[in-house]
């Protein structure tokens, strides 16, 4: 089987968090006593969350993420006058739609969940069998995605926004010094760069930042179950999640449990390579006790059940009841305040013009 | 024929104007100069916009207007898990949708176009052709409506909305003392109050209080045309409409005009009476630059051939140009600022509790 490098170590971490073997950090008690303990273990896999995921291809601006907010929220530029990220996003239910696949253009399923986009950009591509190597590349492919916005061409699209006179000064002004700046590719930096700053800090990051009485006793529980029994060798970095590909199912099918139908092979249609079978993003777990159902289809809706799945095929464990409650309390601690800015629906330019 | 008596007046008022005979109000110029005189003719017609739309059937208070904004934008409540009052009614995009008819779950049809919801919970009735009584009558039914969230019945909802444990607190604050807050009932109740504070005060309101400058010159000649053509006749009051139904064709069949197929033969379809055939509700005219389409068929993209249409059919009378280019620009000072209260997402409850 041929599996690139940090796989391959992934796996043996995993396997020695299935075999109960201690592996890096020393859990040893120290004279700090056991919050201490678990802050220095927790910092060194997590880290805080940072202000913003800010790209070297496209930096964030005041003009670009405003312009990016505006065009969240627009469907004028779909085939059927429906869809705007917002549809998939809905930014009151944390980002995401509820829905097991998302729903596009007249209706049609799209083949997978719509992730949340809050703490999402700085993730190893986007999607989740990685088809999009950004979320710039995702809101451009987005918008002549058969089952998202469905146009027939991004000049189709530019068409219809240089049509609607109020985007001229807004791109002009996002995009300076470029002759024609309502372009497709715009549409995708603009709504890129506003997606990169949709951060939710949640009482975790008070925890981090050293508050040990952030956290509950039984979400201190959760935390440290979630980092011994292995779930934080994938879930790691101020994400807890989005950094690398993972196979889903490592002990046993994961369609055993989620009786998904059909099953998905992941990451493999993408590169066509057989060891990419049954590879997924592992995802961000930031708000996740908001962000049912659960899995690349949302087949499961309940956090605890999606808990003890992963515990039985990820790690070959099978988690009590009080485990599977103590790690779901902790991950609420995950939830994070979605700021007042985020919360603002913006006025989209008219249609027509008097 | 058998008309009821305001509806023989408003003819009768119609003909006149179509005939030039100035009716009512004096049109002969005082000392004051033209402006006076033109604002002391609209105050006579339209009024002030109230701050807000109460009824003595759903008193508004501040938990029932929360809850509300919050069931506002809950999908979780439809057959399909797409629909929410915000589907159809963006708040920025004026509460329309941009569609020729609204579109509800599964990708089904509705018979008319979405009105705004904006400075509309005070008109006589809802719906295009008075079939719903009011906006709480509008809600609870579009939770059934099989085009628009297709919920089996009233009960299905209750279950939904008992299952997500955040709304019972809120439903207990809005309902105080009642035993069984969550009802499709107390939904209707919430999502009206909520609706009967969407006011969107406008340039044309600082006119009528009396500052003459909140218009500019091709504004007040705009302003001038509605009235002295006898648009004003049905548009009037502070909504500029929703206070009568009328006949829509009164000189011509209107899908000579609009090309519309089927003809919608309206509020007939209600009251089974002949004597409806194609009267409509008259339409609040508030915000109207920014609600394309027009007409309850969504059949007239652009603002200037929906008034074209509107002089032919109802007051037979052809308007130059330069005259649809005034009142067009006269009815984007109706284009109100929409509060910042009004455009926030609310955060809704979880759908499972760790």
């Amino acid at each position: 089987m041929r599996l690139s490098n940090p796989i391959t170590k992934t796996v043996v971490l995993i396997l020695c968090a299935a075999l109960g073997i201690s592996v890096g950090i020393s859990m040893s008690a120290s004279a700090a006593g056991p919050d201490t303990d678990l802050l220095n273990r927790a910092k060194a896999v997590f880290g805080p969350l940072p202000a913003s995921m800010p790209s070297p291809d496209n930096p964030i601006t005041p003009e670009k993420v405003k312009l990016g907010n505006i065009l969240f929220w627009e469907p004028r530029i779909s085939v059927d006058g429906t869809v705007s990220c917002a549809k998939c996003h809905p930014l009151g239910l944390y980002a995401v739609d509820g829905l097991r696949k998302a729903v596009g253009n007249r209706c049609k399923e799209n083949p997978r969940n719509s992730p949340t986009i809050f703490n999402a950009a700085s993730q190893i591509s986007a999607h989740w069998i990685g088809n999009r190597t950004s979320v710039e590349d995702q809101a451009k492919q987005a918008l002549v995605g058969p089952p998202s916005y469905g146009m027939p061409s991004y000049e189709s699209v530019e068409k219809v926004l240089r049509g609607m006179k109020g985007y001229m000064a807004m791109f002009k002004d996002a995009f300076p010094g470029e002759k024609e700046p309502v372009t497709a590719d715009n549409f995708a930096k603009a709504v890129g760069a506003f997606e990169r700053t949709l951060m939710t800090p949640a009482l975790f990051d008070e925890f981090m930042q050293g508050n040990a009485a952030a956290l509950t006793t039984q979400q201190k529980r959760g935390l440290a179950l979630f980092m011994d029994s292995g779930c934080m060798t994938c879930h790691s970095g101020p994400y807890l999640g989005g950094q690398m590909y993972q196979k889903f199912g490592i002990f046993e099918p994961y369609e055993k449990y989620t009786k998904s139908l059909p099953v998905d092979e992941g990451r493999s249609a993408v590169t066509k390579s057989p060891s990419d079978k049954f590879l997924f993003k592992v995802p961000v777990l930031r708000n996740v006790a908001m962000t049912q159902p659960y899995f690349h289809d949302g087949s499961v809706d309940k956090l605890t059940d999606a808990i003890a799945i992963m515990a039985k095929v990820q790690l070959a464990k099978d988690l009590t009841s009080d485990q599977l409650s103590d790690i779901a309390v902790f991950m609420s601690s995950l939830t994070g305040k979605i700021p007042d800015q985020i919360l603002k629906v913006p006025v989209l330019p008219a249609a027509d013009q008097p």
